[in-house]
């Protein structure tokens, strides 16, 4: 039917239009149904029905979607009843617990990041994906269907090592350290990061402090042919994109299904164009990964998943009942990070995490002992050399120093109101301090630990301190420490049984 | 954060707020969040980040929204970040197969009916719902708490006898028939209907085209005073509104949970007031219910919900392998309905069908053999007076008749091109034609069978009539009929085997 298309001054996360309802009966067509948009190309939105917003023989169109059908505001265009995708067939089949094809797969993948798959559709498909999983072909169908359908950078025949850390680990500041240790050492590690989902601050969040992360697929490889190492953010790519789409229906259910952490994962290793992959599986009670037995199931997952992508992959499980180091947030981690490079005293937690993880990967390249060539590396000062020519590749100062790197004007002190020894340290809680402290939006804001699980404390001891850029946020970081607790002060004794 | 009120012009099924980036930053807020407006009220809704068409420093609210907050547009309003429901959880423990209490159901159904729940959050509930089901005791619990959203009508201690079918049977006409019957043996029937979801046409949709069917539950509690008998549409009033919420997330993933589907039907009858239910569950190969042991399996559950609410149930279960009559769409089955009640030749299966509902019901209420009792109430035209009498209370013209039901203008024959016997006749295709014609919208659109399977065929016979309203419509229906063949002849050879 010839509708006159007027503009819709919204941009949703799904193309909507706004049919009058007398327009839809015309068409047969019902609030959330799809139509065809047909101006000069043609698109397909989902339909909103209106008697008010829109008038009778008219369509709202917003601009991508005018854009994409050759729609012109003032001018006509041919509105007619659209199927349902493919897909959302394959979503029910998925709900009935079946096997999807990786033709399926495909389909369901490039609906998604053509944006033709609705909120609901995408929480469905979320949800029986948590509900009835997907076996290992599956997974690899569904990954190499996302590295599909974005950017790829490819290396030829080089051998590129990719390490990736699960995440759910506070403070996990890592990242340019191994980076930095690996390519000292002559070999390509193209590192890709994320910013903070819900945590407090993610690689590329505090990276950002001091270099820009916002490197498209040109630059990445440039810069790793040039330096060797690369630490920059997924999110100025397009490496599998779909990931990011279905994050924003993930979040609100608070959901990470098994598959779609996988697959997500490695469609980006295998658009990034990795050959060899560490993954780095953090494992404590409050983590994502509680006990050894999941942790291993994981690493099984991604061993034979590495397979069938052709990607050798080697997983580390590591310890992840408190958070690394003492600094969480993005300036402070960048400072910790600096420090450990500067081979200053204190973080041998993540001296030595960062060695185990670059030394894998150095195996994996061939050198006899990886983790004593990476710790060689690193004391060598070989490791900051390397990462100041990075920092400067990514237009940073390559004179930067973990002095640089300051963080709110607003702290406050928590200190101990008794004495006794650290017997409880909450990853949980942590996390909540430092994002009411402001992190990881306001760079500044964080917390510095003072003190570890197992640290003996006396009273009036700085438990830790926290820092921000504004102060009504210190305000109600420190008020979210006081109600969540994150470090418990306790004696020997932890309770008595008598005679009532 | 306080931020100035501005005008959003658009009302979708979630309350939206458009947020400035900057400001989410500051507030620690993303898209998809929630937060909470604070005017002289306050109201919850959704975040949509935009950094084009809202200005920092503002936030644009949607009318509703600003009606529940209390705030004006060009006033200040008190924004926060504010928490996911708890029903998120409780969605999130159904995933994981849990039970739930009854207090977590009613706060999840309270949530969406007042609109709390997201598209995302509704469509995670639905398919794990789909996927893990509930017991008998959480159904209860659900239809109570649907039934508790919305309005309810209370008959004080008289009995209420209530039917309803299961749905997925073209042609299923019987309503009105069934309400004549057992409204004229004395008894109190207020029969309320749906209009079409997916079907050519709903109960509301075809008895709207001789009366009103948008009764509240003031007139439908007078008229089933005065009368005995309604036959109207629950659209029109708000008992167990949320399960009308859910249908517009079901509608596109195209699944109907077996909990949702229970819990909807009783609480409708629940809020209506019903003491006695009679469910006809249509059984046939492309019907909802395809066994006779899922059937059985639904009664069974249907009688102890029953049970727990206080609604004694009783069902049966009928033939739905073919179209009930030979009317499909809104017009033509109200023609074929009076046919029937006017006591005209033809249609036996329509009469029979309503006689042994109508008869369960009179069974129910006490008298011997309700059945042969129902058959002698229809015969004696006892049911047309009832029904005129209805429908005169219903605003209609108690003068109406099977003669002034006219379809639409534009008709087609489509023949025989072989003689033999009707083999196949099925129900999706003979939906699909009636609302490629146009119904249920267009109400004079839709089928007439002229044969039914086994029915003799010569080459050149009538088997189905085709009615529109618009000439392409009917052109449209045609086509599909010509894909779809809904009726298919055969002769008595199937097909040979012989050598190659």
């Amino acid at each position: 039917m010839q509708l006159e298309v007027r503009n819709y001054d919204l941009d949703t996360s799904e193309p909507t239009v706004l049919l009058h309802e007398d327009d839809c009966r015309i068409l047969s067509v019902s609030e959330g149904d799809r139509v065809r948009i047909a101006g000069t190309s043609a698109a397909i939105a989902i339909v909103s029905v209106s008697d008010t917003l829109v008038r009778k023989g008219t369509v709202l169109i917003p601009p991508s979607v005018q854009k994409a059908a050759g729609a012109s505001v003032g001018e006509m265009a041919e509105v007619t009843l659209s199927h349902t995708p493919e897909s959302v067939r394959h979503i029910r089949s998925k709900m009935d617990g079946r096997h999807l094809s990786p033709e399926a797969i495909t389909q369901l993948v490039d609906d998604v990041v053509a944006g033709r798959l609705s909120r609901i559709e995408t929480s469905a498909w979320l949800t029986a994906l948590y509900i009835k999983g997907m076996d290992t072909d599956e997974i690899a169908a569904y990954a190499k269907a996302m590295a599909e359908t974005g950017d790829e950078i490819s290396f030829n025949d080089k051998q590129v090592l990719d390490f990736h850390s699960f995440g759910g680990l506070p403070g996990n500041k890592i990242t340019p350290i191994v980076v930095s240790i690996v390519a000292a050492a002559g070999l390509t590690v193209p590192k890709l990061s994320s910013r903070a989902i819900s945590s407090a601050c993610g690689t590329a969040d505090f990276v950002e402090t001091f270099c820009r992360v916002d490197l498209d697929t040109h630059e990445i490889r440039r810069i790793a042919d040039e330096v060797g190492g690369v630490f920059s953010w997924t999110g100025a790519t397009d490496l599998g994109p779909a990931g990011d789409r279905f994050i924003t229906v993930q979040r609100p259910l608070g959901i990470d299904p098994r598959p779609q952490l996988l697959a997500s994962i490695m469609s980006k290793k295998v658009a990034a164009g990795a050959t060899d992959l560490v993954m780095d599986i953090p494992m404590g009670t409050e983590s994502k990964v509680p006990t050894l037995e999941m942790a291993r199931s994981y690493a099984r997952d991604l061993m034979e998943l590495g397979d069938k992508l052709g990607i050798r992959v080697e997983c580390v499980i590591t310890y992840a009942e408190q958070p690394l180091g003492e600094a969480v947030g993005p300036v402070l981690e960048a400072r910790e990070c600096m420090e450990v490079l500067e081979r200053r005293p204190g973080h041998d937690d993540v001296a030595d995490k960062a060695c185990i993880c670059a030394g894998a990967m150095l195996g994996i390249a061939g050198f006899p002992d990886g983790t004593a060539k990476a710790r060689e590396i690193l004391a060598s000062g070989r490791a900051l050399e390397k990462f100041k020519e990075i920092v400067e590749a990514q237009c940073g100062d390559p004179c930067i120093s973990s002095a640089d790197m300051v963080p709110g004007p607003f702290s406050e002190e928590i200190r101990a109101d008794r004495s006794g020894f650290v017997r409880h340290l909450s990853n949980k809680a942590v996390v909540a301090v430092a994002k009411a402290a402001g992190a990881p939006s306001d760079k500044g804001a964080g917390i510095v630990l003072g003190k570890k699980l197992g640290s003996k404390v006396s009273k009036g001891d700085v438990l830790m301190t926290i820092y921000a850029e504004r102060e009504d946020k210190l305000l109600h970081a420190v008020k979210t420490a006081t109600e969540a607790e994150p470090i418990r002060v306790e004696g020997m004794v932890i309770g008595r049984v008598g005679p009532e």
